[in-house]
């Protein structure tokens, strides 16, 4: 085990603030709600156009603090402003209301039925839990805030110990942004320590959570969540193994280009991404192993996001690497430079046949955060089959086929049928690292990829916070702006179970 | 206390008979899930109509378990027929599946974006706990069975004690329209008795639970379900108060009829229904507790649904008479008939301010299962607001204005703020009962009203056994039907963010 300096202990919000900070944002919660979708959305492009102007000082910070390079996380930067901006002409148009409308039926074979008219209402303060390996796009102003604020709710963030200087300047910016687009006092905080999220995940004041990390600190926060005398949902995102099957009619053409393709994907990020590939199922009689050996070889040793994560990263390696069956076919090695930062090379385990993979499942089928992953070969579809029902939830399951003769054959109904019960993505021909924020993404899966229903990338992500309130015989003046009758919003509605378009004129 | 002869014990499905069912309805999920919305929207009308022609047996058996008159129980059984026809109609559409499309786009500037196909797939196997005190509507063939499999997934039925020939009558019937149109074996099945039911929801086969019952019962079973290995939803409708506010400008002619009809909605079958008005909020100098108290005396006296459900609500209301600052307005009274039936009157409790309802909030304002309400007096809007923003989470908040003059002034501004915040629906100038299945319609509320921001009345029921998977980059062979983009099931799409109606030809 290499021996590094420890990151420096992370400091806690003393319970009085945390307690302040969850009690402002319940004061700001109508306040914020009462924002028209408009305002809302002009404060969302204004942060994007902060963030992007401060993108050289932010990065310059989080290379500091994470061990990513400069490109890898101005890129980030973007897709943290591109969310945003997508967020807000979301929320222009309205459809994230989903209003509903059923006009009065007084002549209806079950009786007389009342008007009805439903909307969604922001659900009240939301906690986030910060991520670690997304210092921008899954952090301070990431997903789960763009989408929170997007959806009416305030924010208290619980920033990741791993990039406290990133989270401060980030944080910096978001607070000013929204004193300065008039966004009420409280509508976002920033906390920091353990047992500060604990206290505020327990406090009343809030109304939902959001995370993305490992299953064992998720777990432990869902069961606060849902142990609460009022429980709130808590929606994580944990981890998965996302499987890659190679079917047996690949090419020989195409084979090289998946092995590079594996292990780019695989060692993105230092193998720190959630969405890391880290099973690749190939047939037995293909030479994909030698394929993917050899392109792992190519790549570079790269420092880890702190030291702690490489010490975790090289406990659960010895796991692996001492479960039976398996053959260490690129073993990664760990030095430190000059400035004593390790630098992790990948590293690649073989395991030569189902069986054996079946022997170790419980130690192999399991994520490993960091470069390393399987590759594992079958005799037959009905192979993969068993070790896909066998799997946990998962993010993603890819599968790459022949490209020139994409026809299913019968064999492959079964193999589709639980790569879609096992995950929220399944990738054909491409990688499952590099998550579209666009409105069809699901970036989610059944429990232990995430512990709800939703995704927690793309437009969609903003329906976790918010929940139906229906208007029953209410009259036009009572009735909040979506829901009138004369539309002044100009939403889209669904009326009498048909869709109507934003621009109909009222009747 | 009224003696009373206790209810037949429960009896209990063997153990290995449960897990037995829980399997079943795992392998029978795939095969469900494959018939086509329009196949499913089928069985699901044969099963109405099936319940329809059966409707004076099964009526029969009911008025002799539950207490419930013919009539009441007649329009209960229309009720759930209508109820699945329109889960069929909803089926047929393919709404449902919410169909969202983001096209390629190789020159998106945050990077070449790939093809997503998102849709809804059925969660897998929900296991169902019926209620008391709907025998049809919410229970065997109810909204979370109609719902259930509306959406694609197997139902293990437990029956509710309460009415268990009722149960069985129903059951058979699902059971033997189920297998006339093919449906595999084991997607319905009934299982009986607490252990059973707990042990159903443990098993690892059960994907999602539905529960309408009291908060005790239903929070014992969130928690076995949210500390499962896997942690399942649990989507449960426990309790509400409903509180109904009559404003201060309400002229005379009005109040006789809102008098009226709220003595009709919380006497309603004999106040046992879950949006039963339990709190009317009105002015102090107005005469509205003279017209409640003389409308109570109408009422004659009825059987309650099993003799622990009249030992439970004597109970209960003992401790609202010993509460501090009630005057008991009308007492009810419980008398035992020939058959040994014991019929319960109305009562009816009066709260003169909102200074006495404060001190005995935590009694006062918490659900009675049983033909009682509170008339409460209050001197101001901003007194009714501190009540409203004290209330637990409610399925409703009904508001009694002037007809003519419907314009709220500035001072309901915030006392519509809290009723939106505090509850589900909203209603105007009507009761909170009688909850119409329609589209828009919400039947849930913040906790303990719902467990989850779902309704279990309507079409939207159905989403509550849905969960998103998207296909990445597909070739068009390998997407399920709803997905091709030649839309041969003819449903509805959104594309690239804008609706794409269910007529459009693919291009």
């Amino acid at each position: 085990m290499t021996v590094l300096r420890p990151s420096a202990p992370e400091p806690e919000t003393p319970r009085e603030e945390v307690d302040l900070r969850c009690s402002l944002a319940a004061q700001a919660a109508p306040l914020w709600e009462k924002f028209t979708p408009e305002a809302r959305a002009d404060a969302l492009t204004v942060l994007a156009d902060a963030l992007d102007a401060n993108t050289d000082h932010l990065v310059h910070v989080a290379a500091d603090e994470t061990g990513y390079g400069k490109d890898r996380l101005t890129g980030e930067v973007r897709r943290t402003t591109g969310q945003l901006r997508m967020f807000a002409e979301r929320v222009r148009t309205g459809a994230y209301l989903d209003v509903t409308i059923d006009r009065a039926d007084p002549d209806h074979p079950l009786g007389p039925r009342p008007e009805l008219r439903r909307y969604q209402v922001p659900v009240g303060p939301v906690l986030v839990f910060a991520a670690g390996n997304f210092p921008f796009a899954f952090s301070v102003a990431g997903t789960d805030t763009a989408s929170a604020l997007a959806a009416g709710c305030p924010v208290v963030l619980k920033a990741h110990p791993g990039h406290p200087r990133t989270s401060a300047a980030t944080a910096g910016i978001v607070s000013e942004v929204l004193a300065r687009v008039g966004a009420p006092d409280g509508v976002f905080s920033m906390i920091t320590g353990r047992q500060a999220g604990v206290r505020a995940l327990r406090d009343p004041h809030i109304t939902a959570a959001a995370f993305t990390g490992s299953v064992r600190g998720g777990r432990a926060l869902f069961d606060i969540a849902a142990s609460r005398p009022t429980p709130i949902p808590f929606h994580g995102e944990l981890g998965s193994v996302n499987p890659v099957v190679v079917t047996p009619g690949v090419p020989a053409g195409q084979r090289e280009e998946i092995a590079a393709g594996f292990v780019a994907s695989y060692t993105l990020g230092n193998g720190q991404f959630c969405t890391k590939p880290g099973v690749l199922l190939v047939p037995q009689d293909m030479d994909m192993v030698e394929l993917v050996t050899r392109a792992v070889r190519q790549v570079a040793a790269a420092p880890m996001l702190s030291p702690e994560t490489v010490d975790g990263y090289e406990r659960r390696l010895a796991e692996i690497h001492a479960a039976a069956g398996t053959d260490v076919l690129v073993k990664g090695e760990v030095t430190v430079d000059d400035a004593g930062t390790a630098l992790v090379s990948p590293s690649l385990i073989g395991v030569s046949s189902i069986a054996e993979l079946r022997e170790a499942a419980d130690v192999l089928l399991e994520e490993c955060f960091g470069p390393t992953a399987l590759v594992v070969q079958y005799d037959s579809v009905h192979e993969v089959e068993e070790i896909l029902a066998a799997l946990e939830g998962a993010l993603t399951v890819s599968i790459h086929t022949p490209k020139a003769a994409p026809e299913p054959q019968d064999e492959y109904g079964r193999l589709l049928e639980l790569a879609q019960q096992r995950a929220g993505r399944v990738v054909f021909n491409a990688w499952p690292t590099g998550v579209a924020v666009t409105h069809a993404q699901h970036h989610g899966g059944p429990y232990p990829a995430a512990t709800s229903a939703h995704t927690s990338v793309g437009t969609a992500a903003a329906q976790r916070f918010l929940r139906p309130v229906v208007f029953q015989n209410a009259p036009e003046a009572f009735l909040p702006p979506a829901l009138q009758e004369s539309n002044p919003l100009h939403v889209p509605r669904t009326v009498d179970g048909e869709t109507e378009p934003a621009d109909t004129p009222p009747n």
